[in-house]
């Protein structure tokens, strides 16, 4: 499809030639000034719910919800144990519940104000989000009106602070596997909780080491001899002194790699009796005599919409990933454009960000922060769409679902991965908790093991994407396998937006500037997105074809020699949906500088993931060695386009002093530099400055 | 050279055949039976100062050397400095200082041991580094007889904590243009030193912030009005109260990403006076008329003499990185073969190592961990050579610096990378405090941007190999360098071990398996590896070559240009350099099981750069299309083959217990499996277990 003429050795293959670049690129923007309009994108960037976010900003920026350096881990927790109480005080818990408790049933505005804590502090964030966004949730979303009127006044309150007890030492990701066990007895009316092994004991769980006085306790439902797999119970813990009620042990985590002011626990039970109506009910109830009922006939799809009630906590990750990296890239882009090193052919130095190599390390981190950004408040927009009942089919519940387990491990790890760079770019600066990166940093970690391992989660989207695959061809055979790819190459030719027009451009046009600029073509770029994750399912459903055939440990084998792709082909959707929500928020940038300069932005995160990728393209003939070369130079060109607009770019994030709280943020770095210089300079016309021994002797060698 | 033939889509691009691969390995390594002598492996991997590693590692298990967990910042403080202590009372810290006073003068020895105190403690390694390696080594290395005589002692018995006050909070790693003063006093035959502005204030000095009596620091030599450049001065700081001296004056760094043991600080002098005798005058001296003078003619020579002294920190960090790397690994690896998560078409639930992805995870950086370790050794052999002076030219000492260059960036961040992989690996349990990893990365992180920052090392190594390259083509035209290139390629053709071979078995055979075995002959590796950084050099060579007629500035732009580049074809290089470190090492493996293990090891290194690279073997058509996706194929394969050995490779690193002292590798998982499985067996069999609701009603969906 795509030409790979015979190339030779190095000197037949040089870059594309930069004049042509530079006249292309210069060309094709000169008809707008590039500038940023930062306040327009700032309220841009705060999305669907901008009112509420900008109101949990200024909170955010409250420090008396702001994490105090140099405290003990019994400290810091208690510091959070307080502001949670403040939260309540202000007002600001209670948006998810009904409005008959007090509430708003605003689910989207809810999570948007529980992301901008995280602003204030991540312990914050995760600890309110255990209260009301887990333990709170449960019983909200399991329980029926009963459940509410009881319990949920006093959790919304903080009266009763609860651990969500879902995860068991040995079942992480396994929750269906899970081992406790809650035994109804009919005699009683009592379901007995138990904790057979120590493997079963409830672990990681946020307020279980010391404030919890209840918990939301996962287990196995079982009465009159069967199980009803699993379900949620709400079990008292502590009394008023925090002390274990009977046949409730713990343990305390004690120091973890970050999140510190949180008091995460472990739980176990021993025979627990709580009473029949501590079952939350709502998909899954027993009667007295212990005849079991559910709205739900599946098993398994009871299971999965019980647990897909509580797919709020992937929203909140995936948007507080967002932010963090916002944070961690203001901060690093103010200092590397006030922080100077080594001159370059003149008296002063140079700022860090006009080098190449750090452009390339924190420009394109920007253009995926964006990225995003413009996806999260999508995603935002389906789950409240979901949760207000405007659009909550089972197809609707399902795409979020997966909307959830693609961008919550992109973005969760992109964080970590853009933190991680501006420390480093920040050098020794960067490793002082002053600068707040690695606290940051430390506290993100667990995001991408937590509310479902990010692995795990992008093999549930490629399970899906497999199954609309095989939806598709049911009772096919390989060969209709085969005609299905050729017709869809065939209709993306004649369409003329796809991969036929890339290679035409390079045959019509013979020119490397030319061809270059096709990549710049927002369907050209969604054309290689969008054909590699096809491909990639298609290779797979091929390769899996015969697991239907095989005995289940064989089919288990072979499926297991693909998990490696499937977790790729995964990764590859997400990131087509990350580039669609970038390219569908250009459409609402109404300022044409700014609309230029995030173009060249979403170019950059285009040609960023297409250049981690090029073995791929390569390998699978979708682009020319040249062609594939011409990436990294033009996302070189792009980069420097977009530069000198860097600032504005993470100024319109809208994080102030009050949040970076970063030492080199403030200004104080330029401050420096401009007293040296000043210095020299003044030094140099007074001349009064030693004389180089260099310049003075004649060199020797 | 290589044929690249036209591809079509989807169904035209299979992997290479299974059976083939699989047929292939087997012939392969048939007559041996593949297993690990733990042991015999275990001691090669403690290198050629096994004894003393030994020893140090004994040493390393004492509880007295950890860190205690919840204490306080000054109490970790307090706590390493009094390890400091017990390590001078065990005498633990003279190996490198002269034998007059007491030392062994046995520089590889002394890092050999230092290194190992990593396992105990990298606060305790990097605080010992910064007492006896930097400020002890400048006193010793920059400083002549009468300061070893009046110093070193004190040094040595830790009487005086030190601080070695190089980097400036305006100048990390730009040591030449550091603005603190020194300027010469004949009239009191003193020097003045002074901190001309904030810019200059020396910055995260370890001893500084509260422990240091005296600094070693550097400053810019002026005398008569000549700056003669940045020499080093032995200066008094605190008093025996630990009160700054008059003029002294500082500030704590306080909270750090990691390393929180140490007493990270600032310093600023105000016209501190200090006597002419503390000049440590080995490659420079001031009379007391003020007349300089150096052994060494050329300013920037001795600069480069001056800190090359100082290049045993480098050594140390990368054999730090590379322990630290393996005792991460150690912990996730046993974990992995230990925890289980979801059934495979059995009954047990199946352990994460078996998982293809979790193999994927791990084994590819326990192959590295490998490479880094024998890379290691030889680069301490060769620093031991030039500290010895058994080898110490100059260009033994460039050598030495270049290696130092490349080497510590690329196993410092292959160690975080590592720790990060297994924290994930091992899910939430990576995340707790107990379990090691995030503790250890914490403290790994800055390992990254000190002591040279990682992508300005790579630069020097760049460059040194742009000048080694200029150097045969110093006044070579653009046909002289074509040429070559040709020529290059031809010899190899010629020896017929290089790309021409790979490219005949191509074609000869047209089988896949058999060309994808040319993949594992170790010839063919070193040529795919070693192509690629004379390529990079040759491309980088030919776009720089216009840069000498350019004017300061414009020559400066055009290097700048290139930084990305410089940096990508360094790292090239220190692949290639760990990767024929572990290819020598294979010859000293004796046993034949052991042999074929590691040699898929290596293969799997290889591969592994190979495969992280391949969009630019691609693109050079150095491997067709095929060849470039039978990489990642066989990769697997091999994997599949280490994955029965990874509990022994990792077993031979050596670490027990008492270093790894981490919950999760202790077995205590296995005995919580075992205990589960046990109680659903005897529960199977007992005939008690609930029967599932799924397995009773009829399916509906």
């Amino acid at each position: 499809m795509v030409d790979l003429a015979h190339r030779g050795a190095v000197a037949d293959t040089p870059g594309p030639a930069t004049d042509e670049l530079e006249a292309e690129v210069t060309a094709d923007t000169a008809p707008v000034q590039a500038s940023v309009d930062v306040a327009a994108l700032g309220r841009r960037l705060l999305g669907s719910w901008a009112d509420v976010r900008t109101r949990g900003r200024a909170l955010a920026a409250d420090p008396a919800l702001h994490p105090v350096a140099g405290l003990s881990l019994d400290e810091q927790r208690e510091r959070v144990l307080g502001q949670l109480h403040y939260l309540v005080e202000h007002g600001q818990v209670n948006r998810a519940f009904p409005v008959a408790l007090g509430g708003h049933n605003d689910h989207g505005g809810n999570i948007a104000a529980f992301e901008e804590l995280v602003a204030a502090d991540p312990s914050l964030q995760i600890k309110s989000g255990v209260q009301w966004g887990l333990f709170g949730a449960a019983v909200l979303h399991l329980g029926t009106e009963r459940h509410h009127r009881e319990l949920l006044p006093d959790i919304m309150s903080l009266a009763i602070p609860g651990a969500f007890a879902m995860t068991e030492i040995g079942h992480g990701s396994d929750v269906a596997s899970c081992a406790t066990t809650a035994t109804y007895d009919p005699e009683t009316g009592e379901f007995d909780l138990h904790t057979p092994f120590r493997g079963a004991w409830k672990e990681y769980l946020g307020n279980a080491g010391k404030h919890g006085r209840a918990a939301t306790v996962f287990a196995q439902l079982i009465t009159g001899g069967v199980n009803h797999g699993v379900h949620c119970f709400y079990v008292p813990i502590r009394d008023e002194n925090l002390d274990f009620l009977p046949g409730i042990g713990g343990e305390d985590d004690g120091l973890k790699g970050g999140l510190n002011g949180i008091d995460n626990g472990r739980l176990h039970f021993t025979h627990v009796r709580v009473p029949r109506e501590n079952l939350l009910n709502r998909y899954g109830d027993v009667a007295p005599d212990g005849s079991y009922s559910s709205p739900i006939d599946s098993p398994g799809r009871r299971f999965f919409t019980m647990l897909g009630t509580l797919v709020q906590g992937r929203v909140s990750l995936d948007g507080a990933a967002a932010a963090v990296s916002a944070m961690g890239l203001a901060i690093a882009v103010t200092y590397g454009n006030q922080r100077r090193q080594f001159t370059a052919g003149s008296d002063d130095e140079v700022v860090l960000l006009d080098y190449q190599r750090h452009q390339r390390r924190i420009i394109p981190r920007l253009a995926t922060a964006y990225a995003m950004n413009f996806a999260h408040d999508e995603f935002l927009v389906k789950f409240d769409a979901v949760f207000s009942g405007a659009a909550d089919s089972d197809e609707d519940r399902q795409d979020l679902e997966t909307l959830a387990a693609a961008l919550k491990p992109l973005s969760t790890w992109a964080a970590l991965d853009i933190l991680q760079e501006c420390r480093e770019a920040c050098g020794g600066a960067g490793f002082m908790a002053e600068n707040r990166l690695v606290g940051l940093r430390a506290d993100l970690d667990v995001y991408v093991t937590f509310e479902g391992d990010n692995n795990v989660l992008l093999q549930l989207v490629a399970k899906r994407l497999l199954s609309d695959f095989s939806a598709k061809f049911r009772h096919a055979d390989a060969g209709a396998l085969a005609r299905y790819v050729a017709r869809q190459t065939a209709t993306r030719a004649y369409h003329g937006t796809g991969l036929r027009t890339l290679a035409q451009t390079v045959r019509d046009f013979g020119s490397t500037a030319r061809s270059v600029q096709t990549l710049r073509d927002a369907g050209v770029q969604r054309e290689l997105l969008t054909d590699r994750v096809e491909t990639m399912i298609t290779e797979l459903a091929q390769r899996l074809r015969p697991a239907a055939k095989l005995p289940k440990a064989e089919a288990a084998a072979l499926f297991n020699s693909q998990q490696n792709s499937l977790i790729e082909a995964a990764r590859a959707h997400g990131e087509l949906l990350q580039w669609e929500a970038f390219t569908r928020a250009l459409d609402t940038i109404d300022d044409p500088g700014t609309h230029a300069v995030l173009t060249w932005l979403r170019d950059i995160f285009a040609l960023g993931l297409i250049e981690s990728h090029l073995e791929w393209y390569l390998i699978h003939s979708r682009l020319s060695p040249s062609r594939a070369l011409a990436v990294g130079a033009y996302l070189e060109r792009l980069i420097t386009r977009v530069r000198p607009h860097a600032q504005d770019l993470v100024d319109a994030f809208g994080y102030d002093a009050a949040h970076l709280r970063a030492t080199i943020a403030t200004g104080v770095e330029a401050e420096r530099q401009d007293e040296a210089r000043e210095y020299y300079r003044a030094q140099r016309e007074a001349g009064g400055a030693p004389i180089a021994e260099k310049s003075r002797a004649p060199k020797k060698r």
